[in-house]
């Protein structure tokens, strides 16, 4: 409501309460103008008014919503759906142009201011988070396996005669597939199995660093385009070692990316990206957006030390693409304020800490235990050593102890992974023993759990429940056949 | 977006798209700075963007969205559901105050301001229709029946000692209640039959006028509040004479108030209460928010050609009431235009020649006719003379009609009514013999169909084929039992 | 999703998936059931998914959603704007019927089932308040005043001959207005200062039973309609004496009305009037929808002891309503359900005694205090003794301190009221001295504050915040000038 | 509400009413049952309360929407903000798996089926536009330029050898990008200029054919990846000869992708794509959905004759992805349906053949004409000849025609082209000489128009009198300069 309509409004309200209706108005603005001008994540979060009103106002600022304009492109973002039309708050133009994923768009001056101020807010929520050395950050419309295989694609056109992928093993397929769908071949680097002295089996995995060097001189640094490394992962694995591999990179000129996916919620994680940053060789990062800024799946953001890396995968991006990312990340981010974040950022590691103790206690009770995986903030491994006596043949074992994840499942305990350490699967000609253990031979089958941004304590505790009542039921079922 | 904040946006987005987006909204302020000048229904219909723009700046507007608030009063528009909340797009407070129900609200400077827009919409909407001699309109948070009982008690108070209220007979409930609910007694006027000279049974219904000067004599203008006369009504009771009536009502000093309910939609109604008002005493006439301006139920609009009665009327309503009547119809008026809405009022007109011409074509068929009737261009009455002849008895052709009737609201036509002229029926101890029918004895059966506003010509054609099919089936039953 | 289509669905999905996933459908399912058979708040509030599955399959038995149906009646409930029906999930009829506000309607089942479950949610939740002695609720698409006038119409109608109201003084216009509105001439009772010994001058007020009496035994039972009790009100106005009133209408067969706005919220509050319904005479009880259940503004519960009043109320309503007001009372029942409703009166319970707390040390700053006030749970009293000692007249004082009252809305305290005790307002004839104050001579000026349903602590301490530098403030200023 | 529900609703509604709601219902599970098992564009349109039942419906399936389920995983799509989680209907956990972007998702058994349905309606809807020679189509949650390159990696994994992609010129960055970043060299083959006899300057582009053979013979079959043809092009240059060169590809064991950008929506692009696949090779066609189907961009279809290519392409995807493309098509397919889809093609036809005959007029006002291009329907190209006599020099002459573009940009007329066919581009290394014109020595300068599916006539009007306009204004710049 600009100045003239105020005035005009004041014929039929009284002017003292326009005035302060408008001071309300103005202070939005204000937030508008702050958001622009600081491009950093507003101290507390937005409700849910103040980010329509921008929406609407981005919106408006859409050549597709232009009132009295004629389209006479072969897209002009006309939307058949009033549904569709107004999930997206018609901002339908995409993000990007043919040459650029990050192109502002002529047609769409509203998207394009979007998508620049979701790009700033993604570096400033990384570094809020703990990674200073961050200077420059994309958000890409698509999820994490896609951004590490154009991450990959870039490095690869930059270093044309290189072919190969160092890949210290991780049982994630996304991952995997990437350095494939590049066009690239892994090697693969086994993981060293950590034992826990006078402990039943079990154990953790870290980063076998001098095969890596082994296999850099091996295959030589002219035809090795990265490693790719990863810092988020499932307990027993711990986090790679990132800063010992970002000086491996730096030193023998082989390109780094790190698969973060969801590492930004954990702070150890943070701080090891942030020292392999500043002391080592660190090409790009790359992290999920659903599972460390709670919004649906399908966006990623690829972050580095230096805005060239980020301008090149986003120039090498072909073609338009959903908004969508980036739009839930915007709004997500202006609702959740830093205050937000950070709370949500404490809440988890409180959590993760009972989480532990009451997994603990559980294991205790079943003569198991919690695997200490040194730095794994996130993910718990619960053995299941007792869970496979009586098991006939390998087979049999498999089958018993994948029957207690589908009864999790079935009793509503979503993400709990069974490792049976039994299984072998083979991904594009490359086998691997033990799928799912990151390991060929892990001693202990065990079964994860992760604290997760978002989780709440009472979730925490039905799981648990579950889990005590599923277990009693599953031995009841094996001692009765 | 202010300019400041434009100017930060160049930083981001080269200047020229980003001014041409803020000319689409500042084209957008244009809008609201017109509508709040003119207070006129827009030229053409606004977009959904327009609308939620201007939504969400008036809620912005309004105390229970202000940031940094603190609400100490006992009522301060506290949403507990999101759901709730987002419906309202935070409009929370609802309208008026204890003392009035069109007060702005010091607490909702944007609710307010909406409020005082919506009955200048209103005025305006009326006067395009045609009722140009309307000086003043009020939307009212209550559905007809309430607003006619709001403007009876209100005219009561200024005639205390009167008690009287002459109603020519509508076989409608919510008007008759009204009257009781207003505390005063109806004096019902029997209508007259004309027939068709050399037709079969038939006829239609006008007012007794003569009755009606008699009865105001019998009791003397001092003891008589008002005329309720009504001029939306089913076929085959035309309008009420509401000239004649206004000038007898202005020669004897009665008020007259007339339940124009869904009349809006209906030109030649709209004419007659335009020189009723212009020629007669018309204290105030009531019209339907749903029927006549595609609203869900729940409003209406009082109008006057005088100010005063309107005020008198919002002053007398004790307390605050739901602002969703009143968005409704902002919303609405504004997605409609001046230009939408005389498109509405055409297609219905011609929609109505249309069904007319089809339901004559199947009432030749069936032996029937749809009953003229002076200036009904709204509700056609189909006669069913033939469809009652093999009963035994008074009741058995009463179920046997009414059995029509169930038939056609299974088969999916809703709002045809079957009239049998057999069923009475007891109101607050008033007795209306062939209730429905608005007469005594009228000759004939009949069932009725109206032809309202948003119609489509498929859902005639739909009706007529539906009607047709059910007819037969209806016959052959008949003949079967 | 039917048996069929899960089985289809299986043809495209594994079984296992698709069965885990109608389980999850069956459970929303069971909760529809359980809310059908129980009539009950659930034990735990809804999700939105819930919620709208349920809304989404009522909306589709209304007929004005049904595919392949002809509309041929006055009024099909077609809505012109996408956003319109979309905030009304399509539901358009409105509520009741022309004879009966609480009737089902044949072309909206969806909606009338809707409305019947309203109802039974009404009774549920002020019985889980404390109020058991309820045996039918009704919840009315009006708001409170409105409401009154509807049950002092409807009670008037049972007892044509009598004209009066008794009724303690209350300074809100509403409630005063619903009598005139509803026809009827009010007696005002006097309150009884109660002034504290000892203390600086301040005091409550309480109804004043023997003046109650007398002013039966002057005008006589039979002239009597009710007598207009309230609970809910300002300090240093306690609640009204509901149990000994319900008791002397109970001995003279005087109607009693509980004027019950906001006491929902409050346990003391609703103990009494438990009470008096138990053990005296309460017609009807009435409470605002927005104040106790934090819904918009717009809508009432009328709740009594006998189906038959409730009944009446209903059936006394002329037509048709917005069925807004009872929708978002359905919606936020389901969404609070009995746990969320029950921590929601347990939080204002201890916050307004931290409110008090907070009040109490800053009045004991400033040389004033917060006036004790019988049982009064909600509303507090802090005495401006001090704050008026420099003005040369009443005008001046009574400026002085509206200035003050002026200063704190400007300052973002709304709600929050100064009594200067020397303001007068004559309504509809009648003259009130010292208007706000409930009082002709209250002893000491007044700022009110009320913690309120829904109030938040950090908004308790922004209101303290504000409050003491604008004391400082307005303390400069009179001071300077 | 199932049987049991219904049984209690008939306690609080007259069974009669419930059982037609029902029925109501019932008809809306028909239409699922109907759709999972047809698996095809429903005749009619779905209404809004349709769609969202259905939405809401496969919501409560998906694990993160369960009630009392524990989510112990590092994904379980918990959405912070209530507007992101409200626009997506609560669907979070995207589409596909790690392995496979069109998988099933054990947690996600909703959005899987939907995924798999609109997979399905995907093929019927091409099959509808004519392709019916489509076995099998995936829509893929990125746009036209990346699914070209997925399409490219995957055909380039098998045959490893191959480096080339045969590149028809066309002047538009995704596609030729598109095959670089799947790390392949394009081919780029020139096009024939056909210039109609005893005309002006103008003609069209042609594909050529025989240079197309020679490069293939050039190079060998065995390093040739693939042809990439295109049919949806900007005039003057005519659909690709895909029959011609899927026989080519056939005889050579060479690859054919075809970019069918938005040639969906033209009867004779569909024809010729139909009649390539059943003739000759054509491994997949390409096609967006934000052109052709009327969705925000995001999205495109891959299809092909045989199930094994799109299988392939969904397995090669590494993750997972937004369901936000996928989403989209899928209620627009639900609310187009077929009658719909039909429509929009039939009215984009006639309006295309307006559009011509309005640009022609204006033509001959201005001594230019619109040049035919043999079988292009959608683009309109309008010369621009006697716009640059005056120039001084090429750079002059090109900004003055650059000029005119950005004069209709800015009067509100979008999507306009002006080729002056004097700018040259690099892209990647690769020259382009008169960029924009497909051709490096187009014998006259021109502006293109396309009728895009969803134009209206008055848009088609606005443009032809805001192009009148601004060439008269900017001939008359140009005389006073």
């Amino acid at each position: 409501m600009n100045a003239k309509s105020a005035a005009l409004a004041e014929a039929l309200v009284p002017a003292t309460y326009v005035q302060q209706g408008l001071d309300a108005v103005r202070g939005r603005e204000k937030l508008v103008m702050t958001l622009l001008s600081q491009r950093r994540l507003p101290d507390d979060g937005w409700d849910d008014t103040s980010v329509e009103l921008l929406l609407h106002t981005l919106s408006a600022m859409d050549s597709n919503n232009f009132r009295g304009s004629a389209g006479a492109g072969e897209r002009e973002a006309r939307v058949f759906s009033a549904l569709v039309a107004h999930r997206h708050f018609n901002l339908a133009h995409g993000v990007g142009r043919s040459g650029d994923v990050a192109a502002v768009q002529p047609k769409a001056a509203g998207s394009s201011l979007m998508v620049q101020v979701a790009n700033a807010l993604a570096r400033d929520v990384l570094r809020l988070a703990g990674m200073r050395a961050v200077q420059a950050a994309l958000v890409l419309p698509v999820a994490t396996g896609m951004s590490l295989m154009l991450v990959l694609q870039q490095l690869k056109e930059a270093k044309p005669i290189a072919r190969y992928v160092i890949w210290p093993r991780i049982d994630q397929k996304s991952c995997f597939k990437s350095i494939l769908a590049a066009g690239l071949t892994p090697l693969v680097l086994a993981n060293i199995l950590v034992e826990e002295e006078g402990k039943k089996p079990g154990g953790y995995l870290k980063t076998d660093l001098a095969g890596m060097a082994a296999l850099m001189d091996e295959h030589g640094s002219d035809s090795i385009v990265a490693v790719m490394s990863t810092t988020s992962c499932f307990a027993p694995r711990a986090y790679d070692s990132v800063q010992d591999i970002a000086k491996l990179c730096q030193e023998r000129n082989i390109a780094h990316v790190i698969n973060n996916a969801y590492g930004v919620q954990a702070s150890k994680c943070v701080h090891q990206v942030e020292v392999a940053m500043r002391t080592g060789r660190v090409d790009a990062v790359v992290q999920s957006l659903d599972k460390n800024f709670m919004v649906p799946v399908g966006g990623a953001i690829v972050c580095s030390t230096s805005r060239d890396v980020v301008d090149r995968v986003a120039k090498f991006y072909p073609g338009r693409a959903s908004a969508t990312p980036t739009l839930d990340f915007f709004i997500t981010m202006l609702q959740m304020g830093r205050s937000g974040y950070r709370r949500l950022l404490d809440e988890r590691k409180q959590l993760a800490a009972y989480m532990r103790e009451q997994l603990e206690a559980l294991a205790a009770e079943e003569g198991e235990r919690v695997l200490h995986v040194f730095n794994n903030e996130i993910s718990f491994a619960l053995t299941l050593g007792t869970f496979c006596s009586n098991a006939k043949d390998l087979q049999e074992k498999s089958r018993q102890l994948t029957s207690l994840g589908a009864m999790l499942f079935s009793r509503g305990v979503s993400g709990a992974r069974v490792v049976s350490c039994l299984d072998s699967k083979t991904i594009a000609g490359h086998n691997f023993n033990s799928f799912g253990a990151h390991h060929d031979a892990f001693p202990v089958a065990y079964v994860t759990f992760a604290c997760a941004l978002g989780m709440q304590q009472n979730e925490v505790d039905l799981l648990v429940t579950k889990l005590r009542k599923t277990i009693h039921e599953w031995r009841a079922k094996q001692s009765r056949s």
